[in-house]
């Protein structure tokens, strides 16, 4: 070869050498780093299947039978020391890390050796009819030196004697029904109130405010037992006549020493007289102890609606009827309250990519006694919940955000765990937080499931639902193959059949400080019973049978129930960890909000019209607020999911959404609820009312004597209700239109 | 050449080719995506010094002769159409985008036909050395048949009758020194009190507290004269002895009709008659009117510090000398209240990153008359920093952020247009504003730059200034290259003279809901006077001379000023628009509080102690507080400046820290103020008090009768001030440690 063909040869490799390295380097689209194309995609829907997968029934057979072992009281050591460091050193040393944080609290007890009773007393002070002073044992695991006897916390102490009244449920409607109906003075008078339909604080609230001295509450099997009264417990799973109801009667949320603030080590504690504890002594009682009293009562027949299921003519009272008329009915209540330090454990696992961004999971600890339903049901569950992931995250899972598990001290005693950790840490939570999932407890029943949840929940609630496979095998041979089936089967909603009814959450349970004073999405789920026994709640509910032998005997064999909770749980917390774009849904807090809406047209529009008042405003800025929902909606459909910032603008908005619904002046000027669309009832903190402002302004109106200052009150509701919902709209329209006149979108 | 030599040189060529191609695709790392490079950019440096060539002195000149052309107050023709229109236009033309917002709120306007007057009378009714009813016209340009007369507005109309007395300031000490060393019985009198030093709001409160029945206001000239009485307008810049004060004395801010929500369409508007207006009527007067009064007045001498410039013996009264011991003080008040429209104007620049993140400029525009100087010398800045701005915008540059300029309305009645904006965009502002800059006005004078801001936008403020030209070039010539060095030369800090001193944020402006309300990082600029002259504020405040003549001849020729105010403006504003991480320090804000800590033990340290309280909690918190702070800002320095979303996570935190210090409850109870480690002054509402809270339970203490009571409010001030602190240091802590146990950072 010549030089001139060497060199010509030579020249063509390396001009095809540089040529290819250009076309390389800058013909061919560069791929995306891997953190961006990761950062970018979905998490993997393997890691969904293999959690489900990793759920083990038996696994939360075990943890009931080790939480609910023995009574573990807010303030016990067991619940404090024992359990709580459980939790903590399971998930120190299988997530990324754990916390313990302490409140020093005011709790209320019993006195051990003085026990609370109820009598009858004659003008002599012969007592007779003596109340049981403890639930009788029936199952050996129902033995304990550390049982505490029924009580109701933040009861003062006191020794009240005064004439019977039965006030039915203790509703406000109930208290009208004697004073305006029947004419009747309650001044001085013992009510005895029946368990249901409305928390019990407000009932202790009703007879307080209208002159009882004091109240005794019981569980009528009208409300606990579905079935024969000859088959309760230990035979079925349905309450007997022994068992009573504790609970506290607190009317407000958290420590009540500290309201609005941390009981941390530099709180400053209000003295117990100058804050707002119940002034009336109550005590619970079982229904066999009941039925004495009721029994023997003068007065009136009660109307139907208030007779319950005893064997008995309800009268309404006051006093004991012939030969009884001089005796009166006594109460003794020898509670206390003191301060104890209660605990909060949280774990973390840590995001990927938006570790700033929190997705937490929820359940109290503490138990009035073993708990093996409330909460410990839940309790088995979320320890569960937790293994399964750190398995994954030993297979290499790594969520895109944060998990938080929390297990939540004093629950039982006021949402007090919860709330305190809220007001400590709210300030790192509010712009952080995604969503708050809650259970109280796995199982009430092992008919469907039950969920309540802010709209903007709903749907992911039903696709998770979807994805849990059915644990009764009855409802999969009949075709009903997923948690979702039995569920809308159940419960369908009243307005469209082909989803399930979900509820408004009330302040029944911890998801309530998340949602009311930081405006946090929140949902509560379980199994629960089927709807048509129409109890007030589970039967067994917070007295000495709730154990793992009534769990595991009568409730769920085989922890299926347990698992299936326990993996709708896992497969929201994935989806909202993992998924780029926030599976929250705004479009169905506009559908929900105009369906209030024409509700309140429906039941006031005339009265309202009365007044010339119209809730036109409001029912305008529910529209604005759903076109700018579909709006966002759309938005996040298209958006480039390469650009991180992007993404994050579309979430932000999804996630901040429900934070434009809390006012901070409090709903009708009450603090401790502060969510404009959703708070607890007036009148039973465990319901939610919707537009609680203007439920509020409107409730017995007609009955007010000063018509004008209720009036404009109405008027007053009406314009925050459009502001907010104005205000909340605003939040997910394009940041743009700050700026920008009449931009439609 | 043969067939295998042609193939071997073939296979050469493509084998070079592809080895090219491989090299070039993946051995050498790929350029990240351009957009990730400059999302991951701090703005070019360029754009910052093209801005500050670009904004031009003679546009701002032009710009306030326009502005400052007729009178334009709050609710007027004037202001809120021509003004605001004006505004609009030039801004939806030339920015992203502008929007009107529209209020409806509680003005107040003297009688135009019957105006407001002091005299004295006699007990049959004449009248005597009656004042002025309106200014005397001193240059042809305060000629306006538009020009509102002096008048306090939502002073009450009435027709008032008593003994004067001569209050000095009106503060609460001076009402104690009356009645409690001379112990004066007030009630009924008329009150002479002078402005200055305190809010005239708090002068009419306390008179009110104290038992007056009226109250006049005037300029003493030891507080608005520094130079010689002879030489005022027209000679030099000294308040003229016919000079009055106009202003509100409403001590909330906002609209009153509509406390805490927005005054739109859908308001619900309060009566008058049960809102917390002013009580007494009170009429503001020059000092040649003061005089007449004030020389014939008996009783004691007043104190040294009591004492004007006026050439009279300063008596405290109450009542006339003889021979006039008779006659009586009378004010005559016409002033009335009514509903107008004002209108706040928004511009924005969308931001090309972060559209989400708002830089919000603002400054008000209406003013009492002419406002040359308040407030139209900020409105002329402002127009030219966003016309500057909007020709960057077409030479390539967009900023990271976005940036919003704001044009409020009514102001001078009570903050009532930014407030209202507040108040019903909230919930978009408050998750994300980086920051406030307010320039109320650009100068007071023409000595100094003057700074009021939070302590996280200290360090910004003074790298801002280092990089503004110097106005003065005899400061120049002395070696004062930029503003900076003139504004620490002038007002070193007293702990650190290597620094300026920075003021805190009281209530005198509309940075006050931001920070008081949503708890955004806020500053206030302008140019000043010579802190040696110690006036209560520039001569001609709120009073008819504040015209283009009085700026353009005596203090700003050639608009300097003026242009460096808006250059530092337009530097800080590209900053917190531009960096990649946001230029907040943190760190500052430590550093501040733990000073205020030793100023609080300094001065109340004993008595604590004798009480057994101490500030330990608190130092504790700050400390922590520090080390978090400290923490971050490496965290900041370190993080991987390419991920958008760790970047976002810093910035966050910095963003929000100053959120975590407002208590929703409100400070001791106002919920006008809420942020717990600046707020007014109970007594003051222009002053900012370090800790409020604490300092109002500490104010006065020794002569409260309920010292229990007081004590206990002391020990739960400190306790909020320590979980306050607490929790903001949590906001900076990792993430991580919301559930890990014991990290150190």
């Amino acid at each position: 070869m010549k030089l001139c063909q060497v060199l010509g040869i030579v020249a063509l490799g390396v001009a095809s050498f540089v040529i290819g390295i250009l076309i390389g380097r800058f013909a061919i689209t560069p791929d995306l780093p891997g953190w961006l194309k990761s950062m970018s995609s979905d998490g993997e829907p393997k890691y969904r299947s293999e959690l489900q997968k990793e759920i083990q029934a038996d696994k939360i057979e075990q943890n009931l039978r080790y939480f609910s072992s023995k009574p573990h009281i807010a303030g016990s050591t067991q619940d404090e020391d024992v359990l709580a460091s459980h939790i903590y050193q399971t998930w120190q040393s299988s997530l990324h890390g754990a916390k313990i944080y302490n409140y020093t609290v005011l709790l209320s007890y019993p006195n051990s050796t003085d026990p609370n009773y109820v009598a009858i007393v004659s003008s002599d002070g012969v007592e007779s009819d003596v109340s049981e002073k403890v639930e009788k044992i029936l199952s050996a695991d129902q033995n304990d030196p550390t049982v505490v006897n029924p009580f109701n916390a933040y009861s003062p102490a006191g020794v009240i004697v005064g004439n019977p009244v039965y006030v039915n449920y203790g509703a406000v409607e109930d208290f009208h029904y004697l004073t305006r109906n029947l004419s009747m003075n309650l001044t001085g008078t013992v009510a005895i109130a029946r368990y249901g339909k409305i928390f019990r604080g407000d009932k202790v609230k009703n007879g307080q405010t209208f002159g009882c001295a004091g109240m005794i509450l019981y569980s009528d099997p009208a409300d606990y037992v579905a079935g024969d009264l000859d088959r309760v417990f230990p035979d079925d799973w349905w309450l007997p006549g022994t068992g009573a109801q504790r609970g506290t009667v607190l009317n407000t949320d958290g420590d009540p020493l500290t309201p609005f603030y941390p009981a941390t080590k530099s709180a400053f504690f209000l003295d117990e007289k100058d804050i707002n504890l119940p002034l009336i002594p109550v005590t619970p009682i079982g229904y066999n102890d009941a039925e004495k009293y009721l029994s023997k009562m003068a007065g009136n027949e009660a109307p139907g609606s208030w007779k319950g299921k005893l064997n008995l003519i309800y009268r309404v009272g006051p006093g004991f009827a012939p030969p009884l008329e001089e005796r009166k009915l006594k109460l003794y209540v020898k509670s206390y309250n003191v301060k104890r330090t209660i605990r909060n454990v949280i774990g973390i696992i840590e995001g990927q990519y938006e570790a700033d961004r929190y997705v937490v999971l929820g359940n109290h600890r503490d138990a009035w006694v073993f708990g093996a339903i409330d909460p410990s049901s839940g309790t088995a569950t979320m320890m569960e919940l937790s293994r399964a992931m750190s398995r994954m995250l030993e297979r290499g899972w790594r969520p895109r955000r944060s998990i938080l598990f929390c297990s939540w001290g004093a629950e039982e005693y006021g949402l007090i765990g919860s709330t305190e950790w809220i007001e400590e840490m709210g300030k790192v939570l509010g712009p952080r937080t995604v969503a708050y999932l809650n259970v109280d407890l796995s199982l009430a029943g092992n008919s469907t499931l039950r969920a309540l949840a802010t709209p903007i929940l709903h749907k992911l609630l039903f696709e998770a639902a979807k994805k849990v496979e059915n644990p009764n095998p009855e409802e999969v041979k009949a075709g009903r193959k997923t948690v979702f089936d039995t569920w809308v089967a159940n419960m369908p909603s009243s307005n469209n059949p082909s989803i399930p009814r979900v509820g408004d959450l009330g302040s029944g349970s911890d998801y309530s400080a998340f949602l009311q004073i930081l405006g946090i999405s929140a949902a509560d789920v379980r199994y629960t019973y089927d709807q048509k026994y129409a109890l007030s709640s589970y039967p067994m509910y917070h007295s000495v049978y709730e154990t793992m032998d009534l769990v595991s005997r009568l409730m769920d064999r085989g922890f299926k129930y347990h698992q299936a909770v326990a993996r709708l749980w896992g497969e929201m917390a994935l989806r909202l960890s993992d998924d780029v774009i926030l599976s929250l849904d705004c479009v169905q807090y506009a559908v929900t909000m105009l369906r209030i809406i024409s509700d309140v047209e429906e039941a006031y529009g005339p009265l309202l019209h009365s007044k010339s008042i119209t809730p036109d405003s409001v029912k305008e800025a529910a529209k604005e607020f759903e076109a700018a929902a579909q709006a966002l909606h759309r938005r996040a459909e298209n958006v480039n999911k390469v650009n991180p910032l992007e993404v994050r603008k579309i979430n932000d908005q999804l996630m901040l959404l429900e934070r434009a619904f809390v006012d901070p002046l409090g709903v009708a000027g009450n603090l401790l609820y502060r969510h404009v669309i959703y708070a607890p009832n007036q009148h039973n903190i465990y319901a939610a009312s919707s537009f609680p402002g203007l439920a509020a302004a409107l409730f017995d109106i007609e009955n007010d004597p000063d018509q004008e200052t209720r009036w404009l009150q109405v008027q007053k509701e009406l314009s925050i209700l459009a502001y907010t919902i104005t205000s909340a709209a605003n939040t997910m329209r394009d940041h743009r239109t700050i700026g920008e006149e009449g931009v439609q979108q």
